[in-house]
């Protein structure tokens, strides 16, 4: 299964060369990110952190710029899982205009503590299932 | 040579977790890239964009976030050059406190030609001898 | 008539204290006035700036910061006109959360030719009734 | 007395048309406010948050846009107090070009303790004659 989330870019998005800025793609893959908790997984960041007492500090970013974006545009940014260790989960996100793929984020993020400020195991009570729906199948690779 | 920059982090850079938002370190990569072209190379961007008609659109672009910052911090961001290609460029960017690593960037850019939407080589002339000058030596790795 | 536009805040627009960073408001602000020109009068930005060649510089902006609000509140923007001048539209947006006003805010724009860098009259034929539609009634008051 | 701080508009400041995106200069007026705390006043965000336990809350601002600005440009943004109330501080903020007035804000701050949400007097025995040190004299108006 993948997380498919269309936003619009827009006016905000975009510098003097009237293309999208390329930190915004960042804030973007953190939106996606946000979205996908609470409609995907069914935990909005507001229960993650402040009930669950856990955070999803970014660990490492890469990031491909493959065709520039213009405001107006319709991307869909499509979501899945790579990898699932202990207590840190690799995602994948592509921003498509239609079937173009315009750029493609890898976030390897880590499942913490945000009062020991330790990592928190992935374990197959609560976490592990529901990312392991969004893994990426091998047929898809 | 490095291009040194210091930068203190400010209250706007950071979450309610209180550290810096890990998407405004691409922001702050991309000052110290400005910064750098026009402190460093002495084109600024303006000159760059407007006289120059060329651009430095972002390919690639890699993060890894070490060490948590707050606002307050006093970070130096030290650039050096990591390879020249034909028309691209690899840069290195570490946001030091002190000695302590706290994120370190690699970006790939490429020199283009903002009206044709074309890359432009590096030649001999003009850029590579100012590029190499922050190529980092050999030691230094 | 007015325009509603439901917004949810995200961490992304909070600060350490955990409440929306007062100038985010200001971006939230200039989205809902895109989203309005492209869902409520039509003309979506890229169709205003590239094909009619009409820009709508910000002239003077008002905000009253009225109550906090944090990640994951649903607030409802509510945008009216409150006056249409000779070129120029002052619009009202208020940030609801159910019925409590959280931020309200004024903008006073001006409808310019981009290439000429000129004021352009609101007329009859296109705009005017387009916002016109959109003025608050004596009784809203 | 004024506080005076210069900043370079850059890239990221601009939008599609070239200059300075409106709610950006928010974002400078923030930092202006900021640098002034820390260098102005001697109390640095950190040491008001963390130790005095006191935050400044943004209760209206008004901002004037004059003249546009474009990246590159190096302005001069020029705070002073305009009144100093029981708990709240009127600033004003103005972005000069040389002799040139770009953008002028008036914000409207409160003193406040960030644990019980609550405004602070300004007292004689500290914040007072801080603030007072920048009071617009009537022959500068």
């Amino acid at each position: 299964m993948t997380y498919d989330r269309p936003k619009r870019i827009r006016f905000a998005h975009c510098d003097p060369a009237g293309i999208v800025f390329y930190p915004r793609y960042v804030e973007l893959f953190n939106e996606v990110v946000e979205d996908w908790f609470a409609d995907g997984l069914g935990v909005d960041f507001h229960t993650l952190h402040e009930d669950m007492r856990l955070g999803i500090p970014m660990v490492k970013l890469e990031v491909e710029y493959l065709a520039p974006s213009r405001y107006g545009d319709l991307l869909t940014f499509r979501l899945h899982v790579v990898e699932i260790g202990n207590a840190s989960l690799q995602l994948e996100i592509g921003a498509f205009a239609g079937e173009q793929l315009r750029v493609r984020g890898r976030l390897k993020i880590v499942l913490a503590d945000i009062d020991k400020l330790r990592p928190v195991p992935i374990t197959e009570e609560f976490w592990r299932p529901k990312f392991a729906a969004y893994l990426k199948q091998p047929e898809q690779k």
